[in-house]
């Protein structure tokens, strides 16, 4: 088997999980369209659009060339938007051969056929087995890998001899990786909690404190666990790395570019301009509207979700649909999880 | 019936639940034993040691006088630390009444017996029915609670009538109060979460970063459901604002005095000494020994509340520990919740 494993593309986190794996010893091949970047990663051994200062290692190649990038790769890592998921898959294929292990490490639905990126990576490469593709998911900041600090994720594929080659390539001292058996769940967690993080950033947007978002990201979880669950998810999941672990990174780091839009929206700037302004993929907002239409196909009460639904898509004061959260007064309520 | 309540005592908590039930229209009478104490608050509305210059409402009054403060009152609100609760409840027997409505807000449990505050009070006031006994916790920062910003919590009691009576005393449009008749896993998962606050501000300490934090939360959550399941709690409780909720506020909040602890102890403070200069009761420290022995006695396993034990009781170094945590380098391990 050949020691070479490609990345594709050379945003932060597919940079970040190419370092573990050059740290793992791998030869790693980093793909993007962009010219630029991959002679800066090549030459100056930076990706400084999103890693900023951060040295790479020299055992990172980057390349324009899917050919390249793939040819004889005993695996590939799919990190792209999940709006570009289908067209690179479909790219791939000719590169593929039956050996390669296929992981994926992007957070939410395909806009339109709501289904989850495994599902939309097996529809376009079926010579793959589709139990055999990976999710790769947790708490996990791009930023905090790079320095090595430790984390730890989740590998998940319905296939556990694949889950464990994808453990096997990841897994170092500072970087911890489990197995699950539940790629529903992993999958599911791991978009669903962007929406909570476009909220918290509300909340804390409108200074309502560490009190409400705490709440906040109990009744999130328990919304996302509904859902998931719905579609076949298996409910410890959402109690888990890629759940809970997940929710909480992303909610509570200002890290998290889906907390910043939420942060932004608070302050009354329109969705349009927040999302010129960060100029990376916002998953959150397009997983909102996901979620709320899954919501009402899988008939599942998902209080947040249509308030963000309300607040991003149909013009509604975030100050508003957050009091609406906090609930009229309604006394003799139970607590219902 | 008479429209006095009585809070014990005039702590930073104590006194945030006293500004609700002022801001409700009560009469309240907070008890204190610090004469100087109960001068500023009845003088200058002003509780300055735990609350600085936060002006409270001249609806509150102080006593030193546990007569006057619980003559015809229709509730006592017990707000003291774990350690002292069996004498304050043996204390307030002359004056309780058989309608008395009696509410607690105090995590830990009881060093020695293990037991759990609603027990403890129950061993000293017979009078009253054990299963009226009413536990208050969630994710609530009395600093925020005071200046109304929006917050939600869990009001337990075996009887569903004595818990929505404390619903009616505390709800108002920034309090909100819902029941749970689980008060076994509403006082277990408010105590531990004490614990793994600790840990939290060890591995921030020693600048793990957000990734591990996150680990250490859904790991810790996991560990508190388990030992509370084997004690008779619903596990359900542990995913909700008693549990969950309460456990991401304390831990990502520089308000908590027991992440603040864990935090200096990381600096290679000793324990004693961090303890002093805090100047407030640490309950997690006397939790972390309480869950040790629990764990023992319900053959249960905390792998974190092992490791804190370690670094307070036996002196093993915080940055050993949390590596320790993080795991040797094992392959292949599935994610067990």
């Amino acid at each position: 088997m050949s020691n070479k494993v490609a990345v594709l593309v050379a945003g932060s986190w597919g940079t970040a999980l190419a370092a573990v794996l050059a740290d793992n010893g791998k030869e790693v091949w980093l793909w993007s369209r962009n010219e630029e970047q991959v002679k800066e990663i090549n030459d100056k051994h930076r990706n400084s659009r999103f890693l900023g200062e951060t040295e790479l290692s020299p055992q990172i190649k980057a390349t324009s060339s899917l050919q390249e990038a793939l040819f004889n790769a005993q695996a590939a890592v799919l990190v792209v938007p999940s709006s570009g998921m289908r067209e690179v898959a479909a790219q791939i294929r000719p590169f593929l051969t039956k050996e390669m292990l296929l992981i994926h490490a992007t957070k939410g639905f395909e806009t339109g056929t709501l289904k989850r990126m495994s599902a939309v990576i097996s529809d376009e490469l079926p010579e793959i087995a589709a139990e055999r593709i990976v999710v790769l998911s947790g708490p996990s900041h791009a930023e905090e890998v790079i320095r090595q600090c430790p984390t730890t994720v989740v590998v998940a594929a319905h296939d556990l001899d694949a889950a464990e080659a994808a453990q096997d390539l990841f897994i170092n001292p500072y970087f911890r990786v489990y197995t699950n058996p539940d790629i529903a769940g992993v999958e599911i967690g791991g978009s669903l909690k962007n929406i909570i993080a476009l909220g918290a950033g509300l909340t804390d947007g409108l200074g309502f404190g560490d009190n409400a978002k705490a709440a906040l990201l109990t009744r999130g979880l328990a919304e996302i666990a509904r859902l998931g669950q719905a579609m076949g998810a298996n409910a410890q999941t959402f109690a888990g790395l890629a759940g809970l672990g997940d929710l909480i990174v992303t909610c509570t780091s200002k890290h998290s570019r889906n907390w910043r839009a939420g942060y932004m929206l608070a302050q009354g700037e329109p969705l349009e301009q927040v999302l010129k302004e960060m100029g990376m993929v916002v998953e959150g907002v397009k997983t909102t509207k996901a979620a709320y239409e899954l919501s009402r196909f899988f008939k599942v009460s998902m209080p947040i979700t249509d308030e963000l639904y309300s607040v991003l898509f149909e013009g509604k004061s975030p100050k508003i649909a957050v009091e609406d959260l906090m609930g009229r007064l309604r006394k003799h309520e139970m607590e219902e999880i």
